[in-house]
């Protein structure tokens, strides 16, 4: 009999659980929010548990047809030793050996890892990059990240935080960011900014990104010459990513990527102008497929794959 | 009896050619130079065959104690296939198969690549970056490259083409470069624009990098301030290697490296200022440890690893 997966995608508002056929399709989910509980870390923690063993019972499972827990969490991920190592929005989350004490608390195998490197898995395997050996998944939001699959194996760097395309530089100069750094690629495409942006082009208090995609539908020439802005600064930051990895295929996911029509084509053409011809000649830039689902199925990659990733 | 590998390092001005020992060490050497020849495509292939054959020879070795040829080209290489795809310094060379025309005339083995990549497994098997699992080797010249040691494999990319550091953008504007793009690291720590900036600082029509070290070495202010600007160039692209890699090890090499003391305490200063901080305290930054020898040296590498690389 083929064994489940119970994927969980814990965000800073939601905790998101799903229960995941070996297939990779969603066959349950449920969740619950996360910051009345996040101040205490043993509280979270078993309030979790108690959320996992229920989405295994009410779906008329029992342990024996799981065959392990995959969860994502936003920070960086010990993968080997399976600790927290920190989580910036979550406060007092630091050192805790998270795979540990679950794995006591629910007697089946744990494995966690970061949120977007749960993504790249999932769009992967079931995704946009089905058969793809070397790509990039690019996630767009108040965060921005990516996953890397180099010569068809995920790449997690030495200490499991390579991939953070979000703090790669667009300027020697630029605004201050939340890393300690600046210029980076977050403080120009991350949510924040856009926000800002939209409300400054629109000469009003508060702007969303869904606001300027409606607008731009109305061929509303404030917001085109928006999405043209935004497309510029996210194909400058790939440009970079396509010279130095030379992959067959961007993935582009987050909210924003929902707009396609007003991003994608740009995109393409800056890196078509700039980055270098063999490599931008083979490249393909693609919207990800599996939405919010994302991380709670790549749990499941997370957990079948275990033993090689 | 240990196998000798002939080492071929194919530059602009001169090839050179290596015997080298499996232990990495060159045993003999001999070059001619490419500019004459490199007019007639045929004359240089049947040039370079008769120098492989002679420094076999005249160090008294025969076929059968060769494990085969390797040999580096600036420029684009379809290492399967052992084709040339483009070299942009040496005109005429496009879609040449190589690999076949000399293991006909040689009755050898032949194995072709770009040359940075064989500076970077040099370096990684015998030089800076031994035993290192995540490293990556920046050559710092005319042209500015790098290699990739992923998860203690080398990383080509999809088409070989990968590591382009020197085309990685350091600004969303900057000077035209040679690639198509702009802005590329190259425009700024290339030895084109670091003769160009010093003789702008000194106010003088000609000067080199050397002569700028002799001046820094001697406390001139100028000097001084010549090789900061350089190391924060430097410092700024390698920001985003860090972040993006989460590497272990920067090995730098090429003219400039040799200039340590006035470069590498500004590079580190950058990277730990502006690169994530987890990332930034554990990567080292090292300077090349083969020198003019380790195209040569990491042709035995390629050829003694041919099948796994």
């Amino acid at each position: 009999m083929k064994k489940y997966v119970v994927g969980v995608d814990v965000g800073g508002t939601n905790i998101k659980l799903g229960l995941v056929h070996p297939g990779g399709r969603v066959m349950a989910r449920s969740h619950f929010p996360t910051k009345p509980l996040s101040s205490s870390k043993k509280q979270l923690i078993a309030v979790l548990a108690e959320a996992i063993k229920k989405i295994i019972t009410v779906n008329d499972l029992k342990i024996k047809d799981i065959a392990g827990i995959g969860i994502g969490l936003p920070g960086l991920i010990d993968y080997p030793r399976g600790r927290v190592r920190f989580l910036p929005n979550i406060p007092g989350w630091r050192n805790v050996p998270l795979k540990a004490i679950l794995q006591k608390k629910l007697n089946l195998p744990v494995f966690i890892d970061n949120d977007v490197t749960l993504i790249t898995l999932a769009e992967w395997k079931f995704g946009a990059g089905r058969g793809v050996e070397h790509l990039i998944c690019l996630t767009l939001g108040t965060g921005v990240g990516s996953g890397l699959i180099l010569d068809n194996r995920l790449y997690r760097g030495a200490a499991n935080a390579a991939g953070e395309l979000g703090h790669l530089p667009l300027n020697e100069q630029g605004p201050a960011c939340n890393c300690g750094g600046f210029g980076c690629f977050e403080t120009y495409v991350g949510n924040r900014r856009l926000f800002a942006l939209a409300s400054r082009i629109m000469n009003k208090p508060k702007m969303t990104t869904q606001q300027m995609f409606v607008l731009a539908n109305q061929g509303h020439p404030k917001a085109l010459r928006f999405w043209r802005q935004v497309a510029t600064h996210i194909g400058n930051g790939l440009v970079g990513v396509v010279n130095l990895f030379n992959p067959e295929l961007i993935i582009i996911g987050g909210g924003v990527s929902n707009n396609e029509k007003f991003l994608f084509p740009a995109i393409r053409a800056v890196i078509k102008k700039r980055a270098m011809s063999l490599q931008a000649a083979m490249v393909k830039i693609r919207r990800a497929k599996l939405g919010d689902d994302a991380g709670i199925i790549g749990a499941q990659v997370l957990v079948d794959h275990a033993k090689s990733l």
